[in-house]
């Protein structure tokens, strides 16, 4: 998705994603560690889980969380990409080769085999 | 505005303001330069020129744009620090998250899809 030209729907998604509260909590909890669903809901207690797994899944679509299926456990795991690539758009010429060429690696392994 | 604590009031107000397409275009143009804000209007022709004024406004209010008066002109710099602080709370001063990206993503390759 973040791989070679990044499109303005791309951007779109991370910033709208970013621009909620409870979203960006979720992501300070996920720098720390990857944490499971349950422990995000548990995070939340004022927030039902559904509300909390709507904003994870907001971040999910904007590139910012992976999930990964663990039995009946799902960890979600801090995805960095997208602020890296907002950093290099407008503070870093220097870092943006390294980050572009990590963008494309990675829409390439997303990209079914056929 | 951004000094010593940052708010959840302060980070709404910046990813609102690069949620919109032409306000990150302005960031672009401003990355390169400090322009007047007769330039900025100029650069987006479809645009009428009190559109364009509500989104400078707009990266303004959010800390992203510093205006200084010079004789009749207004010019219009890019301030980074929002930039800074996002990469600053979710990806730190260390490089280690992309070096451990590559990590990720060389394991991914490594293993047989079935």
């Amino acid at each position: 998705m973040l791989g070679g030209v990044v499109d303005d729907d791309t951007y779109d998604r991370v910033f709208k994603a970013l621009a909620h509260r409870t979203r960006r909590r979720i992501l300070d909890l996920l720098r720390d560690q990857p944490r499971t669903t349950g422990e995000l809901c548990g995070a939340f207690p004022d927030l039902d889980r559904c509300t909390t797994m709507q904003h994870l899944g907001a971040l999910e679509r904007a590139g910012l969380v992976i999930a990964q299926r663990k039995g009946r456990e799902r960890w979600n795991h801090l995805d960095a990409l997208p602020i890296k690539l907002i950093q290099a758009r407008w503070i870093g010429d220097y870092a943006r080769s390294s980050v572009e060429l990590l963008a494309t690696l990675k829409a390439d392994l997303e990209t079914p085999t056929t």
